[in-house]
This record gives C-alpha cells, sequence and structure tokens, in this order.
C-alpha cells in the first residue's frame, strides 16, 4: 500500500468523477434540461464513498480497478437519485445539497422527479455493463422496498424506539454501503468466504456511517457540512446521540468500527484500504 | 392457434395478474404502507398490453411462456411506475387511473414518489431473473433519459410540430412497446432476423398505440377509458388528431399496423399473436 489513504481516497475519487463525467449523457442531448439536469445533481461534488468502496473491496479481491469503474460508479448515481428524491418538497423538502442548490430549487420538481428516475435507470444500465445478471439482482434487492427505500419510508413514518431506528439506518443507509463492499468483491469474483466478510464488514461500517452522520447533523454547521444542519432535532427526527446520547452513540460506532476492521482483515489482500475507510468513515468531520 | 385473440389475451393477462400478484411483497411486509401502495397501484387493473406483447413475442419465438413470466411481468411494473409518477401533482397532476383514485391522492404524495422508485427497482430484480445481463441493458436504454423519460420530459416541454410530437410519442410510448417486443425476442434467444423484425413490429405498434390514445382521448368518456378523457385539449397538448386531423391521424395509425403485420408475418411461428395483437391495439376503444 504505497499511496496514504488520504491520497488513495483521492485518486480513487479522481477516478470516479472521471467516470461519471464521461458516461453520463453530454448535456446537449436531448431532451438538454434533463440531462444538464441529471449532471448538476451528480457532478456537484461528494464524497463518492459507495463507489470507492466497491473499488477498494475488488481491490482487496484482487482486481484490477480500471474496467471496474462503469459498475462501481452506478452507485453514486443511485446514491444521487435518491438525495434528488429525498429533498423533494413532498419528503425532506430540503434546498441544500453537497453546499449547493438542491435539484428540484434549480429545475422544479417535475425535473426533480424525472432526475432521480433516470439517474436509477442509468445506474442499472451502467451496472449491466460488468455483464453479470447476480450484480444487478444484488444491487436491486439492497435498494428496493424492503431495503433502501423502506428505510426511506421508516424515516417518514418516525419511531420512538431502538429498535425502529436501525430499522431505518441499516436499510436507509447500511444496505447500499454494504452493497457497495459486495459489489466490488462480485466483480472481483471473489470467494463466498470473502463475499461473506465484505458483508459483514458492509453491515457494521454502514451503520456506523449513519451514526456518525447523526452526530456530525448535530454538531456541525451547514457551512461546514455542506447540507442543512441540525436538520435532525429540527424535524424532531429519532437519532442515535438522541436516543442513547452523543457519548454512548460515539461508543456503538466505534464497536461497529471494530467489526469492520476485523473482516477487513480477513479479506487479506496486498492493496487493502478497507480498515483504513472505515476508519476514516467514523473519523470525519464532515 | 386454438385460441381467439380475446381468448388469448384474456389467458395471458391472468396469467400476468398472478404472476404480480404472487411476486410483489405481501402487503404485510414492512414497511406496510409502501407495499400496500404498490399492490394498489399495479393490480388495480390495466390491460397488461405490455407484457402481454413480451409473452407473444417470445411465443412467437418458439418458447416456453411459464418460465418467462416474471421477466415479462416487470414490464408492467415499469409501466405502471411511468404512470404513478407522471400522475404527481408537480407533473399532470391527475387523479384518475385505470378508474380509480391514483396512488398518490390515496396515499400521499411522498408514497407515490417512493412508489415509483420502489417499481422501478423490483422491475429490474424480476428482469434479472432471467439470467441475462444484454435483457437488462435493453430495457434500461428503452427507458432512460434519451428513452421513455425523454420523452415525458419532451411532453413537459409541450411544442407544435409533427417533429416533436414524433419525438414525445416515439420516446415516451412507444421505446417500452418496443422494448417488450425485443424481450420476448431475447427470452426466446431470437435470431437476429427475428429481433430486427420484433424491433420494427414495436416501433409500429408502439407509435399506432399513441395515435390511437390520442384518437380515444379526444372521443372516449373518462368512464370509458377509466382515466381523465379530453385531458389533452384541456391541457392544449400536441397530439396527433389536434396536429393534423382525425381522419388523417387515424389513416396514419392504420399505416404503422401495416409495418406491424408485415412484420409479425416474418417472424411466422405455429403460435403467433402479434398481428391480431396490433390489430386489437388501433381497433380498442379504450
Amino acid at each position: 500500500m504505497t499511496l496514504s489513504l488520504e491520497e488513495y481516497l483521492a485518486s480513487r475519487r479522481a477516478q470516479v468523477d472521471r467516470t461519471l463525467d464521461e458516461n453520463l449523457p453530454p448535456p446537449a442531448t436531448p431532451p438538454a434540461i434533463i440531462h444538464e439536469a441529471m449532471r448538476y445533481a451528480v457532478l456537484g461534488g461528494g464524497k463518492r464513498i459507495r463507489p470507492i468502496l466497491a473499488i477498494a473491496a475488488a481491490e482487496a479481491c484482487g482486481a484490477a480497478v480500471e474496467p471496474l469503474l462503469g459498475p462501481c460508479a452506478a452507485l453514486e448515481l443511485i446514491h444521487t437519485y435518491s438525495l434528488v428524491h429525498d429533498d423533494l418538497p413532498a419528503l425532506d423538502n430540503d434546498d441544500l445539497r453537497r453546499g449547493r442548490k438542491t435539484t428540484h430549487v434549480v429545475y422544479g420538481e417535475a425535473i426533480g422527479i424525472l432526475v432521480g428516475d433516470a439517474l436509477l435507470t442509468e445506474a442499472f444500465s451502467w451496472l449491466s455493463r460488468a455483464g453479470d445478471a447476480k450484480v444487478i439482482a444484488m444491487v436491486a434487492e439492497a435498494i428496493d422496498s424492503k431495503g433502501m427505500i423502506g428505510g426511506q419510508v421508516a424515516d417518514l413514518e418516525g419511531g420512538s424506539t431502538l429498535d425502529q431506528l436501525e430499522f431505518i439506518h441499516r436499510n436507509k443507509t447500511a444496505k447500499l454501503i454494504t452493497a457497495a463492499a459486495l459489489l466490488g468483491g462480485l466483480l472481483a469474483n471473489a470467494s463466498e468466504k470473502l463475499l461473506t466478510a465484505l458483508r459483514r464488514y458492509g453491515e457494521a461500517a454502514g451503520l456506523a456511517f449513519q451514526i456518525v452522520d447523526d452526530l456530525l447533523d448535530q454538531e456541525q454547521s451547514s457551512a461546514e457540512l455542506g447540507k442543512t444542519a441540525g436538520k435532525d432535532a429540527a424535524q424532531g427526527k429519532l437519532t442515535y446521540p438522541a436516543l442513547m446520547g452523543a457519548a454512548a452513540a460515539r461508543k456503538r460506532a466505534e464497536e461497529l468500527l471494530k467489526v469492520a476492521v476485523e473482516n477487513a482483515g480477513i479479506i487479506g489482500g496486498p492493496v487493502n484500504y478497507l480498515a483504513p475507510i472505515a476508519r476514516y468513515i467514523c473519523e470525519r468531520r464532515s
């Protein structure tokens, strides 16, 4: 591992950004408005955690990165579609995302809805380039009405118990992060043993990611986060710090980090950034 | 061909309805609201033209029907997702569909958006069961921002010329119908020659379908259609009868029907209902 974590993240992020830019339809493609809006939503920054995780998982399992960039970048399309729809007036009604106006604020609500639809569709197209229907089935299951969308529905409904909170976060956030780890493994033709370790890694890192998100929402400003801060409390939303206190929430994230790091170790591999990425997820400040 | 067209359509429709009912998550699956709403949107009637067309294409190419029902029924999920999102207040703002209240009127706008997302995701899951990534790529291309969604965007933007109208209808309607014909062919491992005939059949039948839709919107009542009639004129939308008169529009549909029937003939096959289905599309009254 010749690159520091920062160098690794920056290098993979640049590859993901280039892949997104080159593979999204050019902005003048008719009808231009939807293609401009898709590019606005996707290319406006973002940490690219999910594609980077998929790439890191594939590398840890011994695969070369370049041919896998399209399918891995598809996860960023899925993540962005979920943000664009979540930000709509009928859902979270948010006007700030990644430090800029949300897509529906710039392009109108109708285009906001259709941009989300188009990004989800485009994602399955990019995933199909891996030539493996199992990949499609795995990702679709992670983000369906029993997965990511189910988590969003449960989040809308609210709740008051730790069980309800875990249902929301496991589905809304952790399932797509788990799918990222598994996607890398499937693209690298990893063994069942490695796929199991990747699944456990993703579930632990994914839940830790959301707990840290809850903590940051409480602790940081909107300028630091690039999205509306303090929103959870303002909307009376259930969060880990609200339910168990910030110290206990931080401790829970650290326990999950330990599970993620253990499973990263099972995977081995000469180029394995999975453990440092899990640490980064838990220690990030935005 | 031992069944009349009416018997064939009724039998295949019953198979599609059963497949949809059995494969959609049970209504009590948590979170129950989204699964109830998905079933409300999908199981509330509909002619099931797209899955039936896929089944008929597969049969015409010599395949057995039963193992292909899941992937073929996925097209109905896609069609329904597009209707649920088109009916939203930010788009067509419609409250009547298939003779019942639209999904967002019953379940609220947030669930309406998420039901559409969930049906599109579920569709790719069902398509993946065919085990062929080429199927996913073909369908995704038909319904992406340059396909069905692009047609919807162009429809929102409006227009005044026949070229603009054809862009809207070819994309918004004909591409998914063409994908239905091609899906049947791909599932039946049809030759390139047959796939070309299926594509031409679908493009002609798909455009004819939309021209007839425009004529029915003008001629029929809401009760007859099960959806809001006269909407095109009320919204000042470009239609074939508005642009060229009802008689010329009817003539154009008949020319397209001829192309569809010719290509159905190229496919041959002992059980080939493609030509009568194309005729049904042009002669239906709702």
